[in-house]
């Protein structure tokens, strides 16, 4: 990946800023992709990832970077893409406009822990464009966010991921606003036929049009700052024993991260639709999952505990005195 | 499980046959429940079904039969339900009627062997009814189907099912059709977005409406049938050495099983949208599952030959020349 690095630090010493957004905003999610897995390797003894590119046949394409079997990251993908050509009838539909050049990139991250211990993450930054003049686009907007997946979740945890996404919204008050999009992810990663969260939510936006420079910026920097929301709590958790009780109870979450994505999840059902790179789409998979039927923790248990979590709460308004004994 | 075959045998000797279609087709799901369950029962050593009965809240309700943990089952389901009460608002669109009284009632079965020289199984009939008055509603339709999903397919077995199918399709020739049946059965089970059928197919049809009495008395003997297509089947494999490879390759074969019943399955999203029993809704899911990223069998590889079979192909046409060898 060395390469890549320098060919993305070469033109990030050349800002040419009179480039469109889009090549921008493709830019800097490329960039990223190299940062946050040279990151996420380094923690990593066993496994590095693998990267793939690959093109779209009508436009575009994509850099696929891939862990799997690791010590720490038992599967996990960070994948960029930036793609173009005629809108596809699906999406026309979808956002009610007639058929024109769309562009759309963005860098999209799901990591699955081996230990139970350690958080599930999810993150996309992503913009897109319709038009024929990418400097001057008919319409284009901006969305993305960040959500965690704890299995035996702690609050301090919680509250430092949120504590993050709330300072990286704050500093961008004029397009950013941490409760309206921790609301939004609270809404979005929800599954229905369960009743409950995902996890324990983060932020989450979509179809930011007001300002596009503003945007861009808050963009990026909430790109940075995936790292700095997650990595303390995986190298926290990470050296952490675990039984193979709590590993059970991992793989049965596991399985409604897999019900939510391929029930709810709108990116990943417009990409099968609109015929995306289904093992790019499906990277957020986890590994090794388990079904049983009508499983409920025991009363009192850890895992009743932990299932406490997974409702929308105002996590950076609580306090340790408010969590499940043990899970502060 | 005494006392429910007692009372089905009950009714079976009473044929009320001034009951409604309705009720004697819930009458026959339920005592189809109860000799397929004591069959699959009596082939495991290690597991037994588990019967859970369960009410809806707005009419009706179901038996839910689960068997986890067998030796030759590691995970299955036998349900049915019969339900009743307002159409759901999601429904009455879905089938462009106003809103009015429904019925419906059906059995519901997947199986989910250990080995993976024993093919997944699943089945389903049902019946629909619309209208105050079930002795002469306003609409009614049978749906209802099997098919088989194997790991490691051989044409035996494959020819076996689908002859199954076509003898009670040919001996209810007014009412059903084998070659359509097994058309839409293909055109159903397929995984787009892989580019592959779930398995090898079967039969499938829904909205048959031209003769109601015909109808019932072919899903009859269809759900008779199921027993006799599938059990040779597991017999013959049940007792086959397997290996850690062979394992792996099942789980992720069940993946691909996976993403049909969530991304694409009518029943399943319906179910979950209408506010189905998630729990009976999501048996149908396999007990281990496993993704990776972007697998590919080796070219000539057991696996490798497996996979051609996970096209529609004219079964009952083939001869022992026409498949990758080894898989006769």
């Amino acid at each position: 990946m060395a390469d890549d690095f320098d060919r993305v630090e070469t033109l990030r010493k050349n800002p040419r800023d009179d480039m469109p957004l889009a090549h921008r905003m493709q830019r800097f999610v490329e960039a990223l992709q190299i940062r946050i897995t040279k990151r996420l390797d380094a923690l990593d003894d066993e496994a590095s990832f693998r990267v793939d590119r690959w093109d779209r046949e009508e436009g575009g394409g994509g850099i696929t970077a891939v862990i799997e079997g690791g010590d720490v990251f038992e599967k996990g993908g960070v994948n960029t893409s930036a793609v173009h050509g005629p809108l596809p009838d699906r999406m026309a539909e979808a956002f009610e406009v007639d058929a024109k050049p769309f562009f759309a990139t963005g860098l999209s991250l799901v990591l699955h822990p081996r230990s139970p211990h350690v958080p599930t993450a999810h993150a996309n930054f992503r913009y897109f464009a319709l038009g024929e003049n990418l400097m001057d686009p008919e319409d284009e907007w901006f969305g993305g966010g960040a959500d965690l997946t704890p299995y035996y979740p702690r609050l301090e945890d919680v509250q430092h991921f949120h504590q993050t996404w709330k300072d990286v919204c704050d500093d961008h008050a004029g397009v950013a606003d941490y409760e309206e999009f921790k609301d939004e992810c609270d809404d979005y990663f929800y599954v229905a036929h369960r009743e409950e969260a995902r996890g324990v939510g983060g932020i989450f936006y979509d179809y930011l049009r007001d300002d596009p420079e503003g945007t861009f910026f808050f963009s990026r920097e909430a790109g940075r700052a995936f790292l700095r929301s997650y990595l303390p709590i995986v190298t926290r958790r990470m050296e952490e024993d675990w039984t193979e009780e709590e590993r059970a109870y991992q793989l049965l979450r596991r399985g409604r991260y897999v019900e939510f994505n391929l029930v709810y999840d709108r990116g990943t059902k417009f990409g099968l639709e609109t015929g995306g790179r289904t093992e790019s789409i499906l990277m957020s998979l986890p590994p090794h999952v388990t079904w049983r039927y009508d499983h409920q923790p025991a009363a009192g248990s850890a895992e009743a505990k932990a299932e406490w979590y997974f409702q929308p709460r105002p996590w950076l308004d609580l306090t340790p005195a408010d969590v499940p004994d043990g899970t502060e």
